[in-house]
């Protein structure tokens, strides 16, 4: 094509200030690495009165319209957030013939077989590397880099907000609710942190990244979640003294015939594993192929100017293939249709605290509960009084999660066994 | 396109072989990736008379004009090593209207301007992810996934056999001489050991990320060169003692007005670093840019599988570009002609282990030459006797490169200065 390549921003937010900053900060770059001059025409905002200087030069409007049907505008940004009005939006972007980039997982996650067939239709490429990972590369790594490779595992911390949490209790022995407010405070978790700590933010990128890596749709529904909610510092506590820290993972795991999970849960990581030195806000994800072994991409993965630096690749990479006439080199990748392994078909090693009377026999009625669910223990430490109670730590070796969930049920209706404070699952090296 | 797309090799040593194996592993997928068939036709062999079952229904051949030739044939693929003939074969190939992939990092970083120049005119399509950093995605990522950026640092562990070494040393406290016999022993390191510990590899590596970060043509003699020949097992002890990790690193700088600075040499990383983790033969690129900030990508450097992943990504990335009839998306990148900034003109910290005689007045005598040279020092240790000898270590602030050395040629002259042990560069946090 010969025109102009013209940019329309749906969301005048953290990420579309930074999509703003960094092409006005590195346009000289962009413009050689593109080929053309490019320019953002008009960006979308909620409230027209509100002053931004940071949009100086730039259409403000708070009409959708004024950019899914201005013919000038080629690629249509959606950084929203939220299923709708922006999945509407991508799709009337798409039906004009415009290219569409977006940061947004909920509609990628949810939506993403109809935006790619929407996509398809209409000739127009369809991109969202800053919807996993904030800025670090690894939708174009997965799709373009590692396609030598049967994916067999992905573990990604792809949450900040909980990341950040997990250190600061490793680092301060704090407990859940003293980070929370910390974190809350830093602008690091909303002030309803559900959709972080409860592991559904994970959940999205999760699904995301199983789709990818196996080439077969896996719809949220797919994942089970696990979040943050139920981790004490005496849990952080044992991980230390094991030599693990405990991480929130998105797992995407190829169990062969019995097919693909992909699930979000708390993990004790041996300390020496590469994603064990992930700290604070930082993400990482760590991949397994059968040609390549183990790899992991590290970064930050979220703020203003790394999602941009996500967003800003994707309108370049469009840009390029508009200056040179090229075609999408990949769209949807999903040419596969493999079952979903339920969870219960999977297989860990489990931590499992637990409180119990203190009086004699009950480690053998213990014991016993783990024999009869087929549960082999590889160590078992007594190791506190809390309250009235003695505190068990228990490690199985690797076990079905079926029957891990019968030891509980069979623990749990042990008169012995006040409570059981916490079962997590171990990756060994 | 319509035809087939057809490969030959020209090189059947360790990536050669995991080349094929790659390819007919995962052929299922590759081939929905590419989304038409591809075959390995041709083999370029030394001996036609070794027995190869690897290779069995695959036509061998010890003549290059049987591939370079063959109009069947539409993707050179270049793993021989070393410049000649393997640079003329490459050119050959290009010349015959054939796409050019290799893992040749010689060829890349000395002749990498001849071979995009001579690729684009055939218009072909030069891919060499595999020339550096072995499986890990790199190149791509940097071409095309951080884009929006301007990168100012690059820090890699690109050379398997040193990382090897660097961390049997620190683990077992071990000398230099023993960990290279160990290494040997493995098949870590060749019998001739030179490339690697003295860092000539991944000063090859240093030229191809620099060029490809500062989008300017770093050439093999404009990169500085120190390797690890002189590090001793103490020099580990006191870094470990200091809470460093010593590392080899290839480093190429942006120092803005004063250009860019590219060299490999030794560094103690602070032990909480990204890099500081990367342990044995696993290699890692820390990059730093404006809107992504500092990012990480971890993998195997090298081995037949782990290379032969980058390398078959490169075929597959060429063959969806002949299936759906699109044009390399990046050729050369170097718009730029930055200047080179000198060694002298860039700063540091440093480590200095120094031999002195065991008298009074030795550390005003040697505070003395450091104050004389403007270099201000945050620590001074005296340690231990070395025979008759005190070995004193020094930490500086940062400083200007040239001033180091003025230090060094001062203390070299004191009397009172038996031997400079060490000098070793102190990455800060």
């Amino acid at each position: 094509m010969n025109g102009k390549i013209v940019i329309g921003i749906l969301g005048s937010g953290t990420v579309g200030s930074g999509v703003v900053e960094v092409l006005r900060e590195n346009m000289g770059d962009i413009v050689q690495r593109i080929g053309r001059d490019i320019s953002i025409k008009t960006v979308l905002v909620r409230d027209l009165s509100k002053k931004r200087s940071n949009l100086d030069g730039i259409k403000l409007t708070d009409k959708a319209e004024d950019i899914l049907n201005d013919p000038e505008i080629n690629i249509v940004v959606e950084l929203m957030g939220g299923l709708n009005p922006a999945l509407d939006y991508m799709l009337a972007a798409m039906e004009q013939g415009k290219h569409v980039i977006t940061a947004n997982k909920d509609v990628v996650a949810q939506f993403g077989e109809k935006l790619f067939a929407t996509a398809e239709k209409h000739h127009v490429e369809f991109k969202f590397e800053a919807s996993v990972g904030g800025g670090i590369p690894i939708i174009t790594p997965l799709k373009q880099c590692l396609t030598a490779n049967k994916i067999s595992l992905i573990m990604g911390i792809v949450n900040g907000t909980t990341n950040y949490m997990l250190t600061k209790m490793a680092e301060n022995g704090s407990d859940y609710d003293e980070v929370l407010k910390e974190a809350q405070a830093k602008g690091y978790a909303e002030a309803n942190p559900a959709a972080d700590v409860e592991g559904l933010d994970a959940a999205r990128k999760a699904a995301i990244l199983g789709s990818i890596a196996f080439n077969t749709r896996v719809k949220l529904e797919d994942v089970s979640v696990e979040g943050i909610t139920g981790i004490k510092a005496a849990d952080i506590a044992y991980a230390t003294e094991l030599g693990y820290v405990i991480k929130l993972l998105a797992v995407a795991k190829d169990y062969g015939d019995q097919g693909v999970n992909v699930r979000v849960h708390p993990v004790f990581l041996p300390s020496s594993h590469p994603l064990a030195t992930v700290k604070d806000v930082f993400n990482a994800i760590f991949l397994r192929g059968n040609a390549i072994g183990d790899a992991m991409f590290y970064g930050q993965g979220a703020g203003s100017l790394p999602t941009a630096s996500a967003v800003v690749a994707d309108i370049i990479a469009v840009a390029r293939d508009m200056v040179i006439g090229n075609t999408a080199v990949t769209g949807c990748t999903c040419y596969n249709d493999r079952p979903k392994c339920p969870l219960n078909a999977t297989e860990s090693s489990y931590y499992i605290r637990l409180l119990v009377d203190d009086e004699p026999g009950v480690l053998g009625a213990i014991a016993t509960a783990f024999g009869d669910s087929d549960v082999s223990l590889k160590s078992v430490i007594q190791t506190r009084m809390v309250k009235e109670y003695a505190e068990i730590v228990a490690v199985t070796h690797v076990v079905k999660h079926e029957k891990l969930e019968k030891a509980k049920a069979l623990l749990q209706n042990l008169p012995v066994v006040s409570k059981i404070c916490n079962i997590i699952r171990v990756e060994e090296e």
